[in-house]
């Protein structure tokens, strides 16, 4: 198939991300049907656009008129969401071109991920007619996508609407593992901005993605989930060419060869030799990891933190054993413990009593009942200039409560010299808010152990090495 | 330090992890100090006994009787918990023993830890008084100990009593990862039996806590979370002794050298080398992991689940992304995906529609609208004679709701044939009380991420390997 997509086709792929009118082909009132869930996910995202049921047998749908075809709407279209049997999605992608629709969401499985060649030849002809008529189509055989920054929630799960917004976009070959990700960032205080299935891959693939996403204002990171893919040169040639404009990240599965299968089957192409991926992302400037918790602990961080300048880390914790494992990582992926200057071991010295010890890794503990005296250590330490990046722990304990919150300030003027991660955990409900508001100002991303946070600023350094080789 | 201990020691061991009466030395109503913390721990807890606050200074405290002294109290103490300042320790434990005293909570700090030789000679005073009346001291300069299965916070953290009963029993010598590992215990419906400060380890050690667990009926699981030994031997002995008899898992921090500085500054003892901690802990049967999330995940499923007979895993997945992430790790980890019977792929067969793909993993999308074809793949995946274990994977979409519930009574009774892990992945509120509910049962170990539930299946096995070598 073809790849190369005209100016128009690129055009029609913005209108697809931020449409001011949606129609839902095959949306139902039965919560058994997809249709039903892809019209709760539109209706209860705070979709500020007009939304436009599509279904002959019902006249109403979820408060809104139902209309019998794309035809009868009285409105322009801009984005379809597709929910139709498969043999029938033909047919509605010429009705989407005839009413003038920019984009269509293809939710329908049933092509070349199925185990049957008519699949694949049916793919085939929806990509060439879409093609011939420069539609952007995203899927099949996917779960939708979602703009949080438009408040627009195209997919099958209403629960994406509550995920924070931010700028990370998450272009993922999985559902699931967009389902995982998007979870866990939810549960996780985390934010994204858009969560794209690619599915199938009909004529919207990771490289048409990266076109896009490079001049995408709300976008500053993206991250790609990777299982396969057909044309791995266009990737790493689109990527190359934007080499450092945005980071781009990927996680690829399928080492196994079990998981080979898998991925064969249901996207519809080969995993390859684990190797050569491995050396045409770095020659591309995309940066690999190899589990879901680094690719969006990291995703975060990028999309919070200035780099670092060098790998000289100082780690700062409320107590000493998280400190320890952190200082383990960090030995293990190449950083530096530094030794701070001596203007700022005197000024630790003013803040902790004299037994405390004082280098680093710093032990705060001593000073927890004093929020001055934990945010004077933070500032010294930030302002080191031996010191090129900031891990700060703490784990709750009553006489800490306070400490996190008033941090905010120092954090906020800080985060945009020199990087910092954190570690703060607590049961629910006593930081969740005072995190989610220094979150949501962009002065911390929070990673929930010391391992994670550690290998996340492992990660920001050698990425800051590769992109700037 | 002498560190052979009698008989009597240990009754009173016992004693100390389930008293019939606690006084709080140095209790306070003031919540600046750590005297109020804990008498709001042991009030909070739900603790069945006495509790007995012990300050000349008030006459009640937090709706409790206060007592000018020990020998005031018009009962017998069990477990004396003491939070006075470090030169008033010793006289107190003359009065403990006087008082018949069974055992001691010392979270007062101040003694070898500090950067001052006093605090050495002090602490060795307590130790040799201690010793001398066989009065176990847990402690000094801990957070102190929690036994959920007795509803005793002995602790400053009265959030620990919100913990989940369990059968894990983890020791640790610092309070900053057990806040860590409690508070990601409590997050991730993790259950724990007690949490144990061993702080500066007076007179009880990691090898005491070994001699006392092992009889311990409520602990299945021992937990050791190590930075440094003052008497290696000690510990390696007393655990190959107990060889295989209940699991002895340990995380080591301190691989690091700016580590190794910061753990003699805290608990007052050096790291080691980490080469021979390694080779020390495998000799005596003690299995280690690497991060806090790995020892968490372990310590749960060694709870709950038999060990694996050997090491061919099926891998059941809602979706296929994920399935191929747990595929790498067991990749990684020597574990096999192993191929179905003839059987097995005939009955998997009838469950799902003719073009899914019915070989390992399993991809059960095509069922998620019928929970009883879920339910039953997972069956004939459990009866499959080649099978030694088997990881289950959903993430949530609108359709697949009710699935996780109704697995409920096939892992129920398969948990105790054969290991089942499980990453069930959700908003928070919608399976979490379904997945409590199994791991109540005893039906479930639910891990966060495809990743970390590879690993802990790759643990599982690694670790019967170990023990049966």
């Amino acid at each position: 198939m073809e790849a190369i997509k005209d100016n128009q086709f690129f055009q029609n792929l913005s209108v697809l991300f931020k449409p001011r009118s949606v129609a839902v082909i095959g949306a139902s009132s039965n919560p058994d049907k997809l249709g039903y869930h892809v019209m709760k996910s539109l209706t209860q995202g705070n979709f500020q656009g007009r939304i436009f049921p599509v279904n002959p047998g019902s006249e109403e749908i979820m408060g809104f008129p139902a209309f019998s075809s794309l035809e009868a709407c009285p409105d322009s279209i801009d984005l379809a969401v597709i929910v139709l049997p498969a043999k029938m999605v033909l047919d509605i992608l010429y009705q989407c071109h005839h009413s003038l629709v920019k984009g269509v969401v293809l939710i329908t499985a049933g092509f070349k991920e199925i185990d049957d060649p008519l699949g694949a030849e049916q793919q085939e002809k929806l990509a060439e007619y879409a093609n011939s008529v420069s539609l952007p189509v995203i899927g099949p055989n996917t779960f939708g996508m979602v703009n949080l920054n438009w408040d627009l929630n195209a997919s099958f799960t209403p629960e994406f609407s509550s995920l924070k917004k931010g700028r990370v976009t998450l272009v993922s070959q999985s559902g699931g593992i967009s389902h995982l990700l998007a979870f866990t960032a939810l549960n996780n205080i985390y934010r994204l901005g858009k969560v794209v299935g690619l599915g199938n891959r009909l004529n919207v693939d990771f490289a048409q993605m990266i076109d896009y996403l490079v001049e995408d204002p709300e976008t500053e990171v993206i991250a790609l989930y990777i299982e396969g893919l057909d044309r791995p040169r266009e990737l790493m040639d689109k990527a190359k060419r934007v080499w450092g404009e945005k980071p781009i990240i990927a996680l690829k599965t399928g080492r196994a060869d079990s998981g080979n299968q898998s991925s064969m089957s249901h996207t519809g192409s080969m995993a390859g030799s684990d190797v050569i991926y491995q050396g045409a992302f770095r020659q591309s400037g995309i940066y690999r990891v190899n589990t879901t918790e680094e690719f969006l602990d990291l995703s975060q961080a990028l999309s919070v933190c200035t780099l670092p300048k060098g790998h000289k880390v100082a780690v700062l914790s409320g107590q000493a054993g998280p400190s320890m494992a952190v200082c383990d990582i960090c030995y293990d992926h190449g950083l530096e413990i530094v030794s701070f200057t001596q203007k700022t071991r005197e000024t630790i010295h003013g803040y902790l009593p004299p037994l405390a010890l004082r280098e680093n890794p710093v032990d705060m503990g001593p000073a927890w009942y004093n929020s001055s005296a934990v945010r004077g250590i933070v500032r010294a330490v930030l302002e080191d200039e031996k010191v090129d990046a900031v891990i700060i722990l703490m784990m709750f304990a009553s006489a800490n409560r306070v400490t996190i919150p008033e941090l905010s300030p120092v954090l906020f003027e800080w985060q945009q010299k020199k990087p910092v991660l954190s570690c703060f955990v607590a049961p629910h409900g006593i930081w969740d808010q005072a995190i989610e508001a220094m979150v949501e100002q962009k002065a911390l991303v929070n990673i929930p152990t010391p391992e994670r946070v550690g290998k996340a600023m492992a990660h920001l350094w050698h990425y800051s090495q590769m992109i700037n080789r």
